[in-house]
């Protein structure tokens, strides 16, 4: 594996969209029991049925840390590769590498993670075990990786069309507590020159109560070159409904790199999900404070699906709106079956099933 | 990765001669105290050399525990792959899968790891994170492995030759700390079943002092189908003489699985390298006691060379046989390059540079 201290677009290199091939993906076994109820158990059943369903139509890579790592081989089909691998936590969007290619070549890039926010606001610490994972990933799969630890940057925090356009929030990336030393042109050039992008689309927010800083893949994804699909409600009332607004607004006002207008295809949001008396009793306190407190939302979204080679597998939250997700993004990837996965357990962790998966793109 | 339950040789497979073509080598990075002195600082040096070799031929998997991983990486050539994974100790060639093959799939065998003895004789407690790790190096490997964790083996115990001779020990695979409640015919007829094997040749001991009960690769190798070497003194008065000459009556009065009569090349023994007190004093105690007492014989023989696709690496001792060695290996592997490795480092931890690999067969 080499170390590059290029940039990926001067060496050719773009980050195809998640609706392209894929040759793998990358998941995390669920432990850190201030993140997911009773010693992650519940947590760790979700994962499989997600890990099944996408090991259906791609090699699935599972990191497991040393001491996990029987209790996930036994869970998880034999199909499903289990590496051994230390981690803080289990978000593999925004700690594994994001990838590149060039038609020909597949690289990592290995940005730097600091929990979402650092000592600003991050959610946890220490955040080295996560932070170091991507670079290792790159070795195991023996593909180069690119250093760019100094610029702080979760997977989950963007999306690329794979055609030139790159969508991010500016609540998540303009934050305090990601590279707040540099302006938005220079976030907007370093994303350019990282994704092989030609054209950045910032919206300004993502979900109410998103603990990350409000990453756009809770909010919005790209179905296909020149169409996404946006989290909505109609309920004037909610926090979410200004949010949502804003991003039509800028979303409906734009084109992308390659000059097209943004269709925007609007996918409702369940009712507001919040974490019960019960639920926060599971989780361990985090440096002797309660990780949630019972009736706090959690940012419950079915925008934060992942795109298989041959599924789109969607949270679930027991809502009368899961149906009609599951409907309008059946009719958005034809070519692929939509499987619907009760997602609560993963939910309370703070992200869904596109936040614990990393697509390595098919050369 | 399945997990098999039924014998490589009733599923049509075998394992291949060292000799044969590799499509990759496994190693560990060096880490114990009370096996490497100076805190596995020197023994890593070693490594490293012995990896750098290899790996200009083959692809060299290095496993290193979390904390290693930044050193190993730093260490070892971009052309080799360091993964994450924690062990007791670095002897791949005993603990990592032993590799088979039908001639288009490679699968590994699980042996059963009790760090040469068990409770016993052997050489430290616990040794349970060595012992996982063949299953897990399969499962990084994405080949389906056998599970014989109930029969105690060591891949340093045995060697083919690639047409259905196995060669080991008496001294080793009999003694009360590997499969006591087993017979020699029960051992032998798994090691058969396992290494898809026809004949077994038992050799009645290997190295004085040999601290693995007397491991064959220490002692004598394949060098071709019917050809071995044998580490040799002409010193009656040494206890080794005794040893390596009853090695020599029985290969001269055997044959090989197709009939052959085996050809001995005999190879030179370095005079008796014992380990200083300055060594003695960069070994950490293990359990109290010291690890070694100065002026103890170590097992220092040329026969625990590694054949790579394109080189033999050979142990040096700073030896006045040190040449004679590398020449015979010339004569005997003339395909090859012969390279000599200053190994007193990696002797002091008990083995040599046979020990610290194990080659996966390609197909």
């Amino acid at each position: 594996m080499r170390i590059l201290k290029t940039s990926p677009s001067e060496d050719g290199f773009m980050m195809p969209a998640e609706f392209s091939r894929h040759s793998g993906c990358i998941m995390i076994f669920p432990h850190r029991r201030d993140s997911w109820q009773n010693g992650a158990y519940a947590a760790r059943k979700a994962f499989a049925e997600v890990i099944n369903i996408i090991s259906l139509s791609e090699k699935v890579t599972v990191c497991a840390r040393y001491e996990d790592y029987d209790s996930a081989r036994k869970m998880l089909p034999e199909r499903v590769r289990v590496i051994e691998m230390e981690s803080d936590d289990s978000w593999a969007r925004d700690v594994a590498p994001t990838f590149v290619t060039n038609g020909s070549e597949i690289r990592g890039i290995d940005w730097g993670f600091n929990a979402w926010g650092g000592l600003h606001d991050g959610l946890y610490f220490p955040w080295d075990k996560d932070n170091k994972m991507a670079r290792k990933l790159c070795d195991v799969l023996d593909v180069d990786v690119y250093d760019k630890r100094s610029f702080i940057l979760e997977g989950g925090s963007i999306h690329s069309d794979g055609q030139g356009t790159v969508l991010t929030t500016e609540a998540c990336l303009l934050s305090g507590g990601r590279n707040p030393q540099l302006t938005k042109q220079q976030i907007e050039q370093e994303l350019k020159n990282s994704l092989g992008a030609k054209k950045v689309i910032w919206l300004k927010s993502g979900i109410y109560n998103d603990e990350t800083n409000e990453h756009v893949d809770n909010i919005c994804a790209f179905t296909a070159p020149g169409e996404v699909v946006l989290a909505w409600t109609d309920d004037e009332s909610d926090p979410q409904y200004e949010m949502s607004k804003s991003c039509l607004d800028i979303l409906e006002n734009s084109t992308d790199a390659c000059g097209r207008k943004i269709k925007v295809h609007k996918l409702p949001l369940p009712k507001p999900v919040t974490i019960t008396a019960e639920e926060c009793a599971g989780l361990d306190d985090m440096d002797g404070e309660p990780t949630r407190t019972p009736g706090e939302r959690l940012a419950a979204s079915y925008v934060n699906f992942y795109i298989s080679n041959k599924h789109i597998i969607c949270p679930q939250f027991d809502d009368k709106n899961d149906k009609t997700a599951l409907e309008i993004l059946a009719k958005l990837f034809p070519t692929r079956t939509v499987v619907g996965v009760y997602a609560r357990d993963i939910l309370i962790g703070g992200g869904n099933i596109h936040c614990i998966t990393q697509q390595i793109p098919a050369i």
